[in-house]
């Protein structure tokens, strides 16, 4: 494994600027073919929950991906833009009063709080449309039928079946429901399968949208599809425990706040160690996933590393 | 125009229970390819939010467009659905209380009022989600461009520069946004874009899906474009005239919200006769618009009647 840490930060740093120049441009006030006009406050407040901040690490994943299935990075790039909107979407939404109600978010006010819940609702409305039809757009591939399975994919990743059913399953896990209003006591698997959605599914897609895009073979797509798995399950974990032992201030979003709304996780389940431990068996499996692959599958080696160790 | 009023109401009325069959079949537990699992409550805010009810007017116009077009209806219907998908969106997101604080749609009570704001958001997203999975898919049309076409069409109709853009103008026409709160005084022009987008967008694509379904030639998609941009149009000024006239039970939603909330309409600017006289005007010219038809346009002439005689 050659790259280290400060080869990797960069590699992520450089990709992060590419992709706020693409969303950037993509957020701007000028209507494409089939728009009536752009109006400034929507616009404005999109652009809050899009662009200034935010590791990329999604388009990371795509781009590094692709690249590794043979893919220029120009037409890699505008799909991991795409991708990324529709995180962009998911935490505008989320960070409702309605929903996790958090007041900051990459050290600065939710778009709620800039605005009003009703724009922050149609703000994230629009990025998750703008989403798909940046997937759509000729310049993400030549081949029609490649930008449909990413459109397919995006959707099947980020739906009922994906992120908003695993945020669904969450808002449940509350008690919301129930008469009672107790927070239910999920077990393993049930944790297990809300986090594969809510925040795995789209990690997952992630690297499998960068087998789509270079046309890989089976054998490919399944050992980027493991490696996803794999990063996913670690990811939610990791930030699980960074949720107990971060602080605000570092963390740029409210520190604690899983452990005050009563959710499941399965640092609560399992405890601390025994989650760090279960946390780092993942990360190694997204290792050994990578195992047919030489140097060229570095910077995804030192995505899951960097996935265990990260500090915010 | 050999269409009557029955006649009308009758093919309606068998376009509305072929969606509603296909929307029910698209909102079913079990998971498509890429999905993980479907959760049950989730799943039924969907279906509450997206069965039982509506007129189905926009797949009516795609579906009746299509015909024009030369097209097999089966297809039409699909991408039908795919278009109501993000109407109901649009309806549960708008009934919520940081919108249009909406407690009844179809006469029953709204999303949020079943489950809360949070599973209504959710609902909205998956929803809207799932109109672009639907639109992707093959069973809509074999040539992935002309699917391409209509995801892209799609997502301009309804993101900023359409629908949702449209309910923004909305909620800042309604004084949010500026120090002192009160609602803005909106000019005729500034009116008839706000409603071009909020409505009109997406009763516009309805009837340039079927140009694009059939692939037809650009003087058939262009009187299509002036038909749809009339009742569009046409449309909401009706409704407008409704929200006064309607009393809540005939409506199936809350009556004069529209006074109540202060917005702006151009029954408020003109008054109620010159409005409805815009209104006959607008019909007119959508009727015009399909001067160089037949009678396999006479459904699309029946709907231009229609949407200006409607009690709701």
């Amino acid at each position: 494994m050659s790259v280290d840490e400060n080869a990797f930060k960069a590699a992520l740093a450089a990709t992060a600027v590419h992709i706020e120049a693409l969303l950037d441009g993509l957020l701007t006030p000028e209507p494409m073919t089939g728009e009536t006009a752009r109006p400034e406050i929507l616009l404005a407040a999109m652009q809050h929950g899009a662009l200034g901040g935010g590791k990329r690490l999604r388009p990371f994943l795509l781009v590094e991906s692709a690249r590794l299935c043979g893919v220029d990075t120009d037409a890699a790039h505008l799909a991991g833009a795409a991708l990324e909107l529709v995180h962009c979407y998911s935490l505008v939404h989320d960070d409702l009063p309605a929903m996790d109600n958090d007041d900051l978010r990459r050290g600065r006010p939710t778009v709620h709080k800039v605005y009003d819940d009703g724009m922050a609702i149609l703000a994230g409305d629009a990025l998750l449309t703008l989403a798909f039809d940046v997937m759509a757009r000729p310049q993400v591939h030549s081949d029609a039928s490649v930008r449909l399975d990413l459109v397919l994919g995006l959707a099947r990743a980020s739906g009922l079946g994906g992120m908003a059913g695993g945020q669904a399953l969450d808002l449940a896990a509350e008690g919301r429901y129930t008469a009672d209003k107790a927070p239910l006591a999920l077990s393993e698997a049930h944790i297990r399968q809300l986090q594969a959605m809510k925040t795995g599914a789209l990690l997952l897609f992630a690297v499998e949208a960068g087998g789509i895009l270079g046309r890989a073979p089976a054998a490919t797509r399944q050992a980027l599809a493991a490696y996803g798995r794999a990063i996913g399950a670690a990811f939610q974990i990791a930030d699980d425990i960074l949720d107990i032992e971060a602080d605000t201030a570092t963390l740029g979003k409210s520190a604690g706040k899983d452990v005050e709304q009563g959710k499941g996780t399965l640092v609560a389940l399992l405890g601390l160690d025994a989650a760090k431990a279960e946390r780092d068996r993942l990360a190694r499996n997204a290792l050994e996933s990578l195992g047919a692959f030489g140097p060229e599958a570095d910077l995804l080696r030192a995505t899951a590393r960097f996935i265990v160790q990260r500090g915010h």
